[in-house]
């Protein structure tokens, strides 16, 4: 006998996201890893037993106070993994839509001082307290969204200490909130208006000192660059990420979003763990990224947000063999807290099937963040978080668009649940 | 001094939408009417004063039992009012999204005997009781999106008896439901399948015998036609609309929307109450609109929603001045539920401004639904239907893609509140 601090029973389907290989493209993506009728036995935080619900009274044994919870039927799948976020800033970017309306450009508007600089100014000036404030109320909504795993991505200080002042709150949510938090070192997110014409010089500090500091005391484990023409060139970003390959951190790159800057190119040249955005690459360089093992981790709702009229080619990545996760990007410039609706976007804008957007946004994403622990997946070791939705079907996430989860669970523990349980 | 049961107080913003005549159109659209600082009070349901909160206390007396309530800064905007659903529905159709996603159409798939016929099946079949169940669980979802008022079409019984018990039972919903539901009746949804080849005779029923009846029992308060080939032709969609007329019903049609099908033209001949969908419509026939005073009621979603890649032409609409309401369009083909996503696509998609976004999902989708009694605006005399965001400005609405009220009130009364306030 198995035993138990919590048995999950009646689930009317349960989609483990537990077959095939991973990374997974193509066809492997659709592969669910359905059951009917299922049950879930969670242990400490953990999962120790999946079967049908039929078995489970004579396979598992519930410890003293532990509890069963009958799922009437409903919808199983892993908490939602978000492999890409700006999430810890300040300040807000609201007045920038009607410049976006009339057609200036991400880029133009950052040229003025607007755009990321503008909230690298207010993120700059803001407490700790008043960021952790806000960074806590974001978190507790991705929760409620199904997101029980983040990427969290520094860069709206830019200047060294600042940056280190980032990861180093970074560390204190991860120690405080109900969730696995990924650190990112993005210093490298644009050259700050003070070093304007010193990009060089900017890098160098970045490679000599920062790097160093941070992979010394491990505060991110992985480093991404933005590059694009006007923010960091394809030798600067290759500068940093070969450095912090050589530091152990592991590496991301924002890729040929504005244009083919030969950033995904570069991520399969040097082996990067993901490149992200993707709006514009070459076929040649999907096939390269593909070929490198470089998971394309896609963002369906940034062009929507940004008012660019070009979907994320998802279908084309998919059809490439390159494995493909999902993100919100959430951040001033493109405000989605919801994971769901990111599987929407990424359905009926980046043409992904809903099949194939369900594995993008756990198991996935989850390997995006080289999370080998069983994150994303619904397997027995693996930690007991989930999301719980009044559907019958794993495929009608993405057809609801922004349906939310009733129940979502991490490490076995409520972290959100909703009234609205029929 | 006023008597009130219900004080809120420090209201960040407070978008009255009280401003300007109704309908909106062009840049009357962007008055919101904010007031900063400001409090509301309620008696018995409707709002009785409206002020600066350092003036509410010597304003407004509280009745024994009554409460103040600080709003600690928020957001305050009307309850959204969804002007066009047909959340009345069984069965799902999760599964059309493969054939979607291959281009198949919404009438080459309706033409095979799925899309609307499939679900046309599944709620004769229903019981009422499940009906009830399911549009319940969907009006209580709309409300924790925020919104206070509803249009709800028929349309998936078609033969003359079912389209009665589905008016019937939102009649029901009417007497329980914690909103305002506006019927419409929408026989001429489609021809049903028994009825193929004899559409004639099929006009002739609901223009003899079902308008007739619902008129005389007050069923419904609008009649809609779906107005497109294959569906409905014009004369037939004239010939309904006009006998609804000279019944005292309101019209409303769905048109353009596949093809410039002359179904917005018709609208503004026979003066109806609205014209709804409008993909399609040409830039004459927008002005025909302008000049009936025709309310186009707009779904941004519905094209991303039906993987139609055209965007609604929102903008188009706002320039030839025709007032723009906005609606949901819930249905088995078009799930969604949230109008601030609504909000949100109208901008980013349609390209309304935030402000334009926001009038349109109030005070002008309650013209769409002809309701005088202050609906859709904050207005003494008016229901105290409010949604409370944690939110700086109500133009942000737009840019927090999604985003989710905290508080929502319906006649001064809870009928959401989120664990989530700040």
């Amino acid at each position: 006998m198995i035993r138990a601090d919590l048995l999950l029973t009646h689930i009317g389907e349960l989609a483990t996201l537990d077959r095939g290989p991973v990374p997974r493209c193509g066809p492997a993506m659709s592969e669910l890893g359905l059951q009917t009728e299922a049950a879930v036995a969670v242990d400490g935080g953990r999962i120790v037993w999946i079967g049908p619900t039929r078995k489970a009274r004579s396979a598992v044994r519930l410890r003293r106070g532990g509890r069963t919870h009958d799922l009437e039927g409903r919808l199983v799948v892993p908490g939602f993994v978000d492999a890409h976020t700006h999430l810890l800033f300040a300040g807000d970017r609201h007045r920038e839509i009607g410049r976006k309306l009339r057609g200036e450009s991400y880029r133009s508007i950052a040229a003025s001082g607007g755009g990321i600089f503008s909230t690298v100014r207010a993120t700059r000036k803001a407490s700790s307290a008043q960021l952790l404030r806000d960074a806590r109320g974001r978190l507790a909504r991705l929760r409620r969204h199904g997101t029980t795993t983040v990427e969290i991505k520094t860069g709206y200080a830019l200047e060294p200490r600042g940056e280190l002042r980032l990861l180093r709150l970074l560390r204190q949510l991860q120690a405080t909130e109900p969730m696995t938090i990924v650190p990112t070192y993005l210093g490298a997110h644009a050259v700050p208006r003070e070093a304007r014409g010193r990009a060089t010089a900017y890098v160098d500090e970045i490679v000599r000192h920062s790097l160093p500091t941070i992979a010394s005391a491990h505060l991110a484990r992985f480093c991404d660059v933005f590059c694009e023409p006007g923010f960091f060139s394809v030798p600067a970003a290759r500068r940093i990420l070969r450095a912090a390959q050589q530091l152990g951190l592991g590496t991301k790159i924002h890729a040929d979003e504005f244009v083919a800057s030969g950033g995904g190119r570069l991520a399969a040249e040097i082996g990067a763990v993901s490149a992200e955005h993707l709006l514009q690459t070459p076929a040649a360089d999907r096939q390269r990224l593909a070929k490198a093992g470089v998971v394309a981790v896609l963002l369906p709702l940034t062009p929507f947000a940004t008012l660019v009229d070009r979907p994320v080619p998802g279908r084309e990545f998919v059809r490439a063999g390159v494995a493909v996760a999902l993100g919100t990007d959430l951040s001033p410039n493109s405000y989605v807290e919801s994971m769901p609706l990111v599987i929407a976007h990424a359905v009926h804008s980046a043409r992904l099937t809903p099949e194939e957007a369900l594995t993008a946004s756990t198991v996935n994403a989850a390997h995006a963040l080289r999370l080998a622990d069983g994150s994303g997946r619904i397997t027995v070791g693996g930690p007991a978080d989930l999301a719980v939705f009044d559907l019958h079907h794993a495929a009608e996430i993405a057809g609801r668009i922004g349906v939310d989860p009733v129940e979502v669970y991490r490490q076995g523990k409520f972290v959100f649940t909703s009234e609205l349980r029929q």
